[in-house]
Formats: C-alpha cells, structure tokens, sequence
C-alpha cells in the first residue's frame, strides 16, 4: 500500500489530468470516484488500476480489495483529485474497456453527436436497462470516459459494451446483415409505433439540437418519430431514448 | 422605462432572493432567464411582472412587449441576478400559475417527493410531450420554481398545469371517479405492459432513492414495473415517466 501526502506529488498531478480527454486517451485510462461506481467497478476487477483511499475513510467490509494497488491520500489530495464538491473518499483509476466486436450485436445504440455529458451517461442506463447489446458513438458525441457522463450512467459503463467508430459504415454493415436499421427525426419519418417491435434492431439517435444527420437518416430502413402531444417542441434525447429502446424490445 | 445601475438597488437585491423558495412564496413570484424561456413565458404575457434586460443587448424584433414594464440594467447586475455562467441577458420576474382545478382533469401525473429540480424539470417537459392535463406535486417535492427546473422544463412550466396537493386526497378522488390510478415501483405490481392505453389514467412517480410512498402504493387500482433486462438496479424516474406515460397514451 502506497500513502501520499502531498498535492504536488507526481501521481497526483498525473490523477488530475484525467479530466481532460486529451490524457485519458494518451494513457487509456480514467478516473472515477464515489461508493456506489467504486464498487461498480469492483465488478470487474481487472479493469482498476489504482483504489484511492483517503485516510478518514474506511472501505465497506464486504469489498473484495484483494491484490488491488491501493493508494492511501490526504483528504486535501482527494479534494483536488476531485470533481464533485463533497467527495466521497473513494476513488479509482480503471483502464478503457476492451475492445468489442460489434459485429456480432443485434440490439444496437448509434449515438451521432450527443454533447451532454449528463444526456449521454443516462443514455447508457438506459440502453443498459432495455437490454441492448452495446453502443457504437460517432464523432463529435461527448467522451463517454467524462467524469460527469460516468456519474449519471450509474455504473452502466462498466456493464454495456461501448465502442467508437463510424456511424456511416456501421449503418451499412446492419443494413447488410438485414438488421432493420431506424432513424429518429422531429419531421419526417413514421410514428416509432409502426416499427414492430424485434430481436434485432439498430437505433440512431443525435444531437440536441440538430438530431441525426441526414446522411445517416438517408441509409436507415425507416425514420421514427414520437408525437408531441401538448406543447413541449421536442423531447429530451434521453427521454426519447428509453421510449423507443422499451418499444423496440417489445 | 426604468433604469438601474447599482447591484445594490433595492430591486435587485429583491430579485436575487427570488433564488429561494422562501421568498417565492413570499411574493407569488419567481425569475426566469434566458432568450428561449422568456420567449415561451412572452405566449402567455400576462404572468410577466417585469421584463429585465441588460443594456448590451437588442431584444429579437418578433417579440411583442408592448405594455411590458421593461428594466434597463447593466452586464453586471444581470450577472448579479443569474445562476447560469453566461448569462443570455435577458430575464423575467414571473407571477405563479392561477390556481387550477385539477378536479376535471382525466390524464394525470402524481409526482411524489422527486428531489432533483432537473428531473422535476425533464419530467413536466415529458408530461406536456405527452399530452398530460396536469401535475400534481406531493409534499416532500422540490419546489418546480426553482429556476434549474424551470431550466429544464424548456418552457414546459408555462405550457402545464401544475399545483400542489396532498397525494392521497387526490388519489381517492382520482379512485372514486373510477379514473385508473397506477402507481410505480420497482418490486411488486405487473409489467407496465399489462396497464392498457386509455384516455384516462392517473400515474404516479416517486422519490429517486426510495420510490412512491407505501401509503399511496396501497391506494392504486394496480402498482407498475419496467422490466430491467441488462445489468442496470434502475431507470432514472424521468425516464421511467417517458416510457409510462406514452405507454399508457397508447
């Protein structure tokens, strides 16, 4: 067990950087913190590089922490290593997740430039909840390794297969496979109600503000929209998420 | 016109209270900022007391203020009045909803101590997409003036009607006029599957942490659950809300 004592130590600073994805994509790695995804993450041991314990914390006794690095810090490290403003004492340092073969998926999430971190984490609950077998995200969607995007996932980022890559040619490779591929579009397209629900399906969803590029909405079997009822302009994309992932499943 | 250019003036400093609910309540009022949430709150002009607008900006040329008490202030004072960052420049005080008669409504949602104002928010977006009457806000719910809230409701709390209420007194009212009142949980009751679309339903979502009270859970025609196929404990309640209630709109 190491102890850390001060700010400017070397790991410390390396820990910091985390925040940003510029580090956690040259080093593969990223920084989480708190009970409930500490022991989320637990799940899955290999994946933790580093337990970071401050020292007025004592780790819940039914924790297997065995052969795990454990780093002992100052509750002023942790403070700084940390993002919330009443961290927890807990924190870790987990290591990407493989890579997955998306080939083999038959319930699939494309998310096409979803900005909010908080959006995108809730998405991923929910994709994980309905029973999806991973997600790929485009270009120009939020780092789903975001501290804040973790947070609202509830842990789900441990749990689902989470890939990026090319909307384009995914899409092409669903459509190949006889998936039937759906859209989602204010406008145009068909109410979600006619897409029956099945064992194998490809869901796009976007932007906040912009929805699925039109490229993308051009190569789907069918565009999907949900009424508006009253006078709310739009859904919240997480919101449109779970009701057309809990129709599809069926 | 008026004009004011110290933070210190009596007014703002009035208007920065308005960030607590205490002084809500006090004066019937609350504050709303922002292009969008001003431009839905201008549909129903009446609610606004005062229009502030900081001397740096041009109000867009299709809004409608005429009769509008209008304040002039400085990029300072708006700073002063926000809770955003980046203020947009423009905000409003607004009066409180006139009292509704949640008595005629046929779709309605119960809302029971949900603590978080951007769920609170999301879900009054949800309910207005959805074509529900009215919200019925329970004890132990955060105030929906909050301006986080208000935030995430994306104007929707112009647009909804929304009171609050003792939940058990409105459910055996609900009950008695045979409306079908299902609540949620995560343990007991059936598929939310099995509680046919209808033109009248009342539903009721709970606490984030704990759920919908036992008291009203024991009062409903039937309790409802979402399937959890992945790996995920829960749904976040707004999204729950989504899939419920366009499930039951049908």
């Amino acid at each position: 067990m190491d102890r850390i004592e001060s700010v400017k130590n070397q790991k410390v600073k390396q820990w910091r950087k985390l925040h940003t994805k510029k580090e956690r994509e040259a080093t593969g790695t990223y920084i989480i913190e708190g009970l409930h995804l500490v022991e989320e993450a637990l799940k899955t041991k290999e994946i933790i590089k580093d337990l970071i314990v401050s020292e007025d914390v004592t780790l819940p006794t039914h924790w297997n922490v065995d052969q795990l690095n454990i780093t002992l810090i100052t509750k002023e490290i942790m403070k700084a290593i940390s993002d919330t403003e009443t961290p927890q004492g807990v924190a870790a340092i987990c290591e990407f997740q493989l890579q997955h073969s998306a080939e083999a998926w038959k319930r699939i999430l494309l998310v096409d430039s979803v900005q909010d971190p908080g959006n995108l984490g809730t998405i991923i609950r929910t994709a994980d909840a309905a029973g999806i077998d991973g997600i790929i995200l485009g270009e120009g969607t939020v780092d789903h390794y975001n501290s804040k995007c973790i947070r609202s996932s509830q842990g789900s980022i441990f749990h689902l297969p989470i890939v990026k890559g090319n909307l384009l040619e995914w899409l092409e490779i669903y459509n190949e496979k006889q998936i039937p591929t759906y859209g989602t579009s204010l406008q145009n397209g068909v109410s979600y109600r006619e897409a029956s629900p099945s064992e194998q399906f490809c869901l796009i969803i976007g932007n906040e503000g912009s929805g699925v590029n039109n490229k993308l909405l051009n190569s789907t079997s069918k565009n999907l929209y949900i009424p508006i009822y009253g006078e709310a302009e739009s859904l919240n994309v997480a919101i449109a998420t779970g009701i057309l992932l809990y129709h599809l499943k069926g």
